[in-house]
């Protein structure tokens, strides 16, 4: 490990509080040591890191002008909160984060009064924020509410929503643009400082006019300057009448853009905005993602997210695997059906490396689309393809899907429209935790009529459930996978499409029937070489469709065994219930069937190694072969054996 | 029946193809006389009258400059569309809008090759005709892609991120604002027919250019005269640079306002954009809802959806009823628990008088929230509501709940924060057809962990149900009741708080168990005197929860009788399936247990009378009684008799 950096100052800063008494020059040797230990405590763990190195000046300056936890502070998508733990009474448990036990990556409200609303998905932060506000018009005991959010969450639906809302209800509330999509240099002073000023000094609505008229109203040398123009300031200028007037057409005060990591610019403003706001007011910071950190500003993602890192060069230790990633083999299957087929086409929704989309832009980039953070317009757009005759595959992870699903039922399933989902980290995710667990996608898709649902158990199935899937032109389908790695299996030249609703037997076994769907099957062939062993002859099944089943294969498992399992890497609600359901309506349960469906627990697991999620989840081979012993009885084993 | 109205040009067209070898001026009769056919057949089965009537003009004009069915145009939100099915070959059916085996309500692909994306829901058109527009440019076999939306539907972030992604992609596409919010009269012409003419006059940026800098570029006399300002011209000159200043933002050409019933107007900017356009393009025009017919116009929601009515007078011809709907007993509920708890809040997302909040509205009209057309920021909203202490009711229709639903999962549900959800219109609903079913939430609900999930039988239960989620401090809870008239129980005084997760015996048997959740009781009580009548005795259970189950009362059902049926108004995955995997993993099937779970079929049911719609679905009397006896075998009756 890496020595820990000196931080005198920021030592003296245990919660919020302590920043009170400190002059500004002091709050500034905070904010630049807690750069220095957020570098150095994600460098333990790994994690995202970028986000957080980008708000280190607006973090203090936040927690030194405002009264959290009383002022409701809301970070959107929490990973720009590392900064905001260390100064939250969290700093001795930083180096834990996103390990199994440690602080979430993400704001928790179970983990902290500092964190008002945990968020890991995108866009919530003004939305949530106005119901806090909301609230407190109404004698709830809350403050300010202060809303975080990054350019790119603003692109998202939920975020317009809530800012037309705000605008309209007029109550005070105060939102941070963090603008680090510029990839110019932070604004020169002139411009930013002058707003800022004048914002200080002046009444809202000067700032406003001025904001607007900007070009000709600003008086003086300073607007001389501006007039007579350098670049960058009319750059800015340029910046903030454009974001000046979208906000404020949605009944916004504008405030910038100012220099995110000018702590005399940040404090002076936040310290206007608290004294004077009535409204709502957003404050437009330009940041640099990854600030201060070499290895994270050069690279191409200013380090948004990372493994376990060295401080010194910043090279990441990542794990070796033979297996490749699922992600990968998807994006590698759908390359090679794409070549055949020039209906094709793949969408996702600001995750291109994610879902492995990116590796399809290279292929074909006129045939990728990339619509921004926005799953409902990728669902309802890929639905429009399907209509005008392309084949879409629209790659979202489960746990995001879950904002597309109106348009899942309403746009695609009612219409039957061909529109190919690819749920990459179905099932539990690992470090990210509950709110990105894949749990619910096989319930909430499971319901809709017509609906074709696929689970690769291994990265060969996935290459033959694409090619599946490009062949369903009359209906939607889907293919859920994990994260992570496959099993090593031999890799199939191409894909092989597979009959619809049709599963498979993996191993032939008399007494016990383990029937699973997905990445499960490895654990069931543990389970049922532990079982065979104890003389108990299992078979194994891979049902690969949750929708439609198999309905022969069931009920001939159902009819010949003792006891039937079936195991899903998903919640209640799903395989097992539909597979209850298929054995009810026909009768098979009427003389007597041991069945026992085994799902995720009906609690949200906390992060931790998948595999120990699933350990804890009861879904590990041990807990199979439990089950299938209580099932035939532990005393039935010597009587038969 | 009124007499048909004379349509003698009308009469001509029967699908768009007819409008082309017409002039103008025959156009315009055209126009005038589908405005005299709609309000004609509407009077018949009643439906959404005034939207239809206020986009007669644009429907003609489309249809005749434009090449449908190879132009694709989207109607948003499909109520809008009359107009358009009487030019597109369906004219001899319009008398059955929304009749079992009629016409549907809404644009649907199945109908006609003339609705290229059906649209029940709203905000869907842009993103749908961004994909027919991205597959054009791929090489699908599609012309112009055109979506129609109103002010309202822009509200929704769906439709935000369509037109973020349209003005990225720059492709060609056509979006017609249909913006009858104003309530003053249509534009004065000048303004408005400058800028059509200045459009078919000049290039797309001299167009954009003036819009842009409006008051100070407009040349020569008619600029003089803006200047000068007649107040009528100013507002729409502020309208047209608000409107042009956010949408070119976006990325669109920006056209408008235009008179949306001058069909010359309208004919000269359809020809120019046709002629002109290369990438996005918003043409903003105004029209009036109901326009054309007194009684529509005159009415405060401008005769948005009716029954049937009487031409002459506009007079409605309701049924009557003795019970009261469910919406107005869940509205008067919650006004007696708010007169009683000053933290409980209603939200609602652009359907106050839908929800029944606009009473609510009326007793707390500073505890009421319309979000607009915005259900992701209704959830989140709610979240934070109730984050900051306050009771939220989020009331929201089932079929719409599905656009907030990874706000439910990861707002709500993960941080179990006690939204209190109010379902209404579950189950089947009648006229909207399965667009708007309310089938798949007690799926995608029950599978979330922590949530409580309530199902009322009758009204009176509602109101007591309504009392317990108000107590339900610590989880999210649902409470789901049908569109429709109570069964006109005697309503308590007020509610008293229901033991949570305990169901209730209704009816006491010995051979058949009818385990029912939600209004479907009724049908099991008929049903239950009929198998007695057959001297099968019967119990009736009302589960009340769909979650948490009351285990002890389905096992001493599972025991104690000699088969069970569970039956509800929802699909697949829900509560059968529930009841289903309580009873495996409690090992209550092991030695036999006839058990049919009733739930609505595998398919999506097209528009009727809902009781029609649940014959259908076999979910009525009949149905259960037959189940039954198919469980006990019909010859053990006469054995047993």
């Amino acid at each position: 490990m890496a020595e820990r950096p000196a931080t005198p100052t920021l030592d003296r800063v245990r919660f919020p509080g302590d920043l009170k008494g400190m002059s500004d020059a002091e709050l500034l040797r905070v904010a630049d040591e807690l750069r220095a230990e957020t570098i150095s405590a994600v460098s333990v763990p790994g994690g995202h890191l970028g986000a957080g190195l980008g708000v280190v000046e607006i973090t203090t300056a936040i927690h030194a002008v405002f009264d959290t936890p009383r002022d409701k502070l809301i970070w959107d998508v929490g990973h720009q909160c590392y900064p905001h733990k260390i100064l939250t009474g969290r700093r001795d448990r930083i180096r834990t984060l996103r390990m199994g036990g440690g602080l979430s990556g993400f704001t928790k409200r179970k983990e902290s009064e500092y964190d008002p609303f945990g968020a890991a998905h995108s866009s919530t932060s003004i939305s949530s924020a106005l119901g806090f506000a909301a609230g407190r018009e109404l004698g709830a005991d809350v403050g300010d509410a202060i809303a975080v959010i990054g350019d790119g969450a603003m692109t998202a639906g939920l975020a317009y929503e809530a800012m037309n809302n705000a605008g309209w209800l007029k109550h005070r509330l105060i939102v941070i643009l963090n603008d680090n999509e510029m990839s110019i240099a932070p604004p020169v002073g002139a411009m930013s400082q002058y707003l800022s000023r004048l914002y200080a000094n002046g009444p809202m609505h000067d700032l406003k006019s001025l904001a607007k008229g900007a070009m000709d109203a600003v008086p003086g040398p300073l607007g001389e300057m501006l007039r007579e123009g350098a670049h960058r300031a009319e750059t800015m200028l340029k910046s903030a009448t454009v974001g000046g007037t979208m906000f404020e057409e949605l009944g916004f005060d504008y405030v910038g853009p100012i220099d995110g990591h000018d702590m005399e610019q940040l404090l002076g403003v936040l310290r206007a905005v608290k004294a004077k706001s009535t409204g709502p007011v957003l404050i437009h910071a330009i940041t640099t993602k990854g600030k201060g950190y070499a290895p994270a500003e050069g690279s191409a993602d200013k380090g948004h997210a990372t493994a376990k890192f060295d401080v010194a060069t910043g090279e990441q230790k990542k794990g070796k695997s033979n297996a490749p990633a699922y992600t990968k083999v998807f994006a590698n299957a759908l390359i090679k059906e794409a070549e055949k087929d020039d209906r094709i086409v793949a969408v996702n929704a600001a995750m291109p490396s994610g879902t492995g989309v990116d590796l399809f832009e290279q292929a074909f980039p006129k045939r990728t689309f990339d619509v921004g953070l926005a799953e409902q317009h990728a669902v309802c757009f890929s639905a429009g393809l399907a209509a005008s005759g392309m084949k879409p595959f629209c790659a979202i992870y489960s746990t995001f899907l879950q904002r597309g699903y109106d348009q899942i039922v309403h746009d695609v399933a009612i219409q039957s429209l061909p529109v190919r989902f690819a749920i990459d980290r179905a099932g539990l995710v690992g470090a990210d935790g509950a709110t990105h667990a894949g749990s619910f996608d096989v319930a909430y898709l499971g319901c809709l009529p017509g609906f074709v649902i696929m689970a690769a158990a291994d990265e060969a199935e996935l290459v033959h459930m694409i090619r599946t899937a490009v062949e369903i032109d009359d209906a939607p389908s889907a293919v859920r996978y994990p994260r992570g790695e496959g099993v090593g299996v031999d890799m199939p030249d191409e894909g092989v499409a597979l009959p619809i609703g049709k599963g498979r037997i993996v191993r032939e076994g008399s007494r016990i029937a383990l029937l699973s769907l997905g990445t499960r099957l490895a654990e069931c062939l543990t389970a049922a070489e532990e079982l065979d062993a104890k003389g108990i002859s299992t078979t194994v099944a891979d049902a690969r469709f949750a929708k439609p089943l198999d309905r022969e294969l069931i009920l001939d498992l159902a009819a010949n065994h003792e006891a039937l399992i079936t195991i899903e890497e998903g919640s209640v609600g799903g395989f097992g219930s539909h597979v209850l359901h298929l054995l009810a309506t026909e009768g098979a349960l009427d003389h007597g069937l041991k069945i026992r469906p085994m799902v995720l627990p009906d609690v949200f697991i906390d992060q931790d190694s998948p595999a120990k999620m699933y350990d804890f989840a009861g879904l590990s081979a041990p807990s199979i072969v439990a089950t299938a012993l209580q099932m035939v009885g532990v005393e039935s084993i010597a009587a038969r054996a």
